[in-house]
């Protein structure tokens, strides 16, 4: 049974093993530095379909159809699902996950969701609820464009602070096994608006998001970031990931090179026009399932302190002149049984 | 620690009780049948802001506050929340519990979302995964017109199977009291789709999606309709009431009087102008939190299979010829302790 210790931090007692994971992206994701990572690279964007909004329902099922066949897992499986992406009534998942007979729970927490849906699927697998759970989100660059933004054909100017929403999904599986790596606790954030209103840098409002659960996730675990290999932010892109620097720096608290952003590693900002780096749900999702859970089982990486971040922005409501809420959840997810 | 019974559904074994629950909603609702149930009736539909947006985050906080101060319980006291709304980026909930300090999951299960919220919360207070856990939604015609159909002053017709989205919002707080009404076990649903393009019909929509949730119930329960007072469905109007009576007279079974659908108790068709009910998150969750709930607590209701249902329909994707997934999840809800 889990440990609850305050302020959001959950402990697992039982350690659910993260069972299987699958990825797929599109054709820039596979160009970029960790493209060899994947399972799954369409060098098409609309990965067969009619429309962008299709083609990331595809990406979802095409991640969960990799994470599932990994794992020599089928559907009936899997006992309940946790997904979100950024469209409107998170229609990716809505739309890519169903008829396949998993017990369903929507979420959205913007680009946090990977943190999210792996924590309630943890959770869920911690305690026995369900032998195997899935953790599975998504973005599609072109879908989020028309949606948050511009349609593509618009060919609107990006300003420098602004981040690339990845094409990409990933997909984690639960359950109890006793096979690295696993979860070990996970830290539920609450939601904190600084006042930015700057829709083009999300970076900045989610910064302090980051700082808030990090701060609470090491106060829960008696811990600090050297105690992890890596401590990883969603997608902070550059600019938020300087400024979660700042934070800590103003506690005394250097993050130093363990700190890493999905944001950052996704694309290569040298050679990839993405200006402050990479950003959606897909990000986080893909560069966890496929390059970190992989080290992790490689015994390459020990201790990963995942810490995706959401932007809760609605579009309505900053056109009426509101600033931008952010969200933040991490989950610890370490090699070590502890057995 | 609950326990696991396949195709969804979860038995909880501390039996989580509500400890409180409180609601908020607009003029027209508290000129219905159940007006005098709810906390608080606001004659305005801006509740005081200038946005319709606005207006539904404070909804949300206006039925939070009430859960809190019924409860006699601050902020600080509520370790989680499950919270959602039927807005893009599900706005109502993301701005509404900002700068709260509680960690908070966001859902999207459209009209669903109550019991998906409920079930969550069930789930957490049942493992002792903080003390009080609260589920929250909401809804407001006038932001819902505009985001789903038109503007309210574009004055668009409705057709005879459309429904109304109610201005109205619930939140119940769990925990870990001898106090009923308890939750006993949830059943998570999947998505069906059966093929519904109709927009303006979600009750038929979501009558399958209800009808497979409740089955999958009654056979991991070992129940049958005549072992609850009351199966309360959330918004599938008079046309997929009609229906899901449809769908389990084909297997033999008449759900009878015992059998009420949230949308045809919040307003009186006869007298208010709602075509075939009331819909949206906040009508089940009013209703639950308004009506149903301190009637339990009475001794009036003993066994109640609250079952919302949600459409998850993007509006992108009906424009492009897709049809609407549902989804239904049912919480058990009982005044029995059974010790």
């Amino acid at each position: 049974m889990s440990v609850y210790t305050k302020n959001g931090t959950v402990i697992m007692e039982n350690l659910p093993s993260v069972v299987s994971f699958g990825t797929a992206v599109g054709r820039m994701e596979g160009e970029g530095p960790l493209g060899s990572c994947f399972d799954y690279v369409d060098d098409s964007p609309d990965f067969g379909e009619s429309t962008w909004e299709k083609a990331e329902s595809r990406l979802q099922q095409l991640a969960f159809g990799q994470a599932l066949s990994k794992g020599g897992l089928s559907e009936s499986d899997i006992d309940f699902m946790f997904a979100g992406d950024l469209l409107n009534q998170c229609a990716a998942s809505g739309y890519g996950m169903r008829d396949n007979g998993v017990s369903f729970f929507g979420l959205y927490g913007a680009c946090s969701t990977m943190a999210e849906s792996l924590a309630l699927a943890a959770i869920f697998a911690d305690n026995g609820i369900g032998q195997y759970t899935a953790a599975v989100t998504s973005s599609h660059f072109c879908s989020a464009e028309r949606q948050f933004r511009f349609p593509e054909n618009y060919g609107g100017q990006r300003t420098p602070t602004s981040q690339w929403t990845a094409t990409a999904s990933g997909c984690a599986i639960l359950g109890a096994h006793y096979e690295a790596p696993y979860i070990k606790a996970v830290t539920v954030g609450n939601i904190t608006d600084m006042g930015i209103k700057d829709a083009n840098n999300m970076g900045a409002a989610m910064a302090p998001a980051a700082y808030a659960t990090l701060k609470c996730h090491f106060a829960a675990a008696h811990s600090s970031p050297a105690d992890y290999d890596l401590i990883l932010t969603g997608d902070l892109g550059y600019v938020g990931s300087e400024l979660l620097r700042d934070l800590f720096l103003q506690d005394g608290i250097t993050l130093g090179d363990s700190y890493n952003d999905c944001g950052l590693m996704l694309f290569d900002r040298e050679k990839q026009d993405v200006h402050a780096g990479g950003s959606g749900c897909g990000c986080s999702a893909a560069v966890l399932c496929g390059h970190i859970l992989p080290r992790m089982r490689k015994g390459e990486l020990r201790n990963v302190l995942f810490t995706a971040t959401g932007a809760l922005m609605s579009t309505t409501l900053v056109q009426q002149g509101e600033s931008i809420p952010a969200i933040a959840h991490c989950v610890h997810i370490t090699a070590s049984d502890g057995r």
